[in-house]
């Protein structure tokens, strides 16, 4: 090992826990108009993303993160053809999304371009479908793309933002979640990552209640491994338009997909609905 | 927030990565004939154990790793009478198999006493079973101990041990797993903490290997989060003599056991039964 290697930390003042990767050196760095946006090199989890001190993704893995954003929403709703993502802009997510065949439009609203730009050049392989025909990337404020959204359009929405704090913070509130209830069709799907169910589990209570103000009635909260976040646990919630379970898949649609996933299959997504019992109560499930 | 506190960070050199909590104060710290041992105070997880500088436990997160570590082996042998924990000094397994009541003796044998003895100071909801007449508590070498077993008179063996590096090496070989592998009844398990399934799937690929050689056929890796190890993503791998499979268990009995967990059910038993394609591939499961 060189001895030029450093260790990045991130301190996570809401939690009291503390996220760390090896660096070899900055690779990238841009202040964007929203925030300031830096890539290191690190030592055994490729490169390593940060925004405003906060550490977004490594290249070894981001796959955890933008699987579990994805195809447990589109595997629950019966048939999606029209998807979009808010935020997202390194396009993860946006890759996910396009493995669906069935899927017949993308439109990924990102307020920040310099985001997916840095993606393109240091994590190019998230930015591979980038030029698909069903794709659609806009770089915009989200809370207005959804507020003027056409009602009824929208078959999964996937709000795959930053904390909520900074140019995220309109992402997690009533009128954000309203405006997403009216653009969704019925049976429609809205997710929304919904950081550690351990640490953060009133983070996930408040973004339900926000939630079902905004007129949605059912929610699942799915459980995963993401080793570059707080506590190395995450999850994202699941609410649905029009009642309707979030229990249940399109489990031989899963079983039998045409793409490969690294951490995503039928069986992780029935497991990813079972909930230990301390969340279970603390959520109400 | 005082302004008196501060980050402890462990850096893990073999995954890259770092994980830190923040502390407010040193509580206790002893320097056995094995290790050091440190307690500090923190602010969201209650007390933290540092042995030689890694992070052992903390008293939020340590229920997830002695549920995982105790429950599914002892729900998948058809029925546990005789247990053996080696190491476990901080009495948070051994807690965990003293609530199966047909459970009839269980020995802890940890060559460290003085684990035990800052756990019963700064841990002391771990050691509330401590005094049960069913439990013995030794310090002393665990491989001495397992090889001087009587042969077939154990059901299941629990390696509740810290990394392959210092006191805990030999725990990890061929001959340890051996006298395990003699020491058990027929159809009994061997379960041992395994490290990171994302960071460090070769450990994993390796105990197995060294397993196999002493005996064993059928191997089963069953991951849970855990906040204060590396990549907060950790795994313990059962084995069993006589072969046998490790992917069912005593459903019913989980079901309706007469206990109280926190992480650990019937449907989470299930849910770690179930590996993501990256695992199933690597591990060849």
């Amino acid at each position: 090992m060189s001895t030029e290697t450093t260790w990045y930390h991130e301190n996570f003042e809401h939690t009291g826990s503390s996220i760390g990767f090896r660096v070899t050196r900055k690779l990238d760095e841009v202040q964007s108009p929203f925030q300031k946006i830096e890539i290191y090199e690190t030592t055994d989890w490729g490169n390593l993303m940060v925004i405003d001190g906060a550490i977004m993704l490594t290249g070894r893995d981001n796959f955890l993160y933008h699987e579990m954003m994805s195809h447990p929403a589109l595997f629950t709703h019966s048939n999606p053809k029209r998807v979009v993502i808010i935020g997202g802009g390194d396009c993860g997510t946006l890759r996910e999304v396009l493995k669906h065949k069935d899927v017949e439009s993308v439109t990924q609203c990102d307020i920040d371009e310099q985001v997916t730009r840095m993606a393109e050049k240091h994590f190019p392989e998230l930015c591979e479908s980038n030029g698909d025909p069903r794709a659609e990337l806009l770089f915009d404020d989200g809370i207005a793309y959804m507020r003027n959204c056409p009602p009824e359009s929208v078959d999964v929405i996937i709000v795959d933002s930053t904390d909520p704090v900074g140019p995220a913070e309109g992402l997690f509130n009533q009128a954000f979640y309203a405006s997403c209830y009216k653009a969704l069709r019925a049976g429609g799907i809205l997710v929304q990552q919904s950081e550690s169910p351990l640490a953060l589990i009133g983070l996930i209570k408040a973004m339900r209640s926000a939630m079902k103000a905004a007129g949605f009635t059912t929610f699942r909260t799915l459980p995963f491994p993401q080793p570059c976040y707080p506590t190395g646990w995450w999850s994202c919630t699941l609410a649905r338009k029009g009642g309707g379970e979030l229990t249940s898949f399109r489990e031989r649609g899963a079983h039998s997909k045409s793409f490969q996933t690294k951490y995503y299959c039928a069986e992780i997504h029935k497991a990813a609905l079972t909930q230990p019992p301390f969340m279970a109560e603390a959520l109400g499930d």
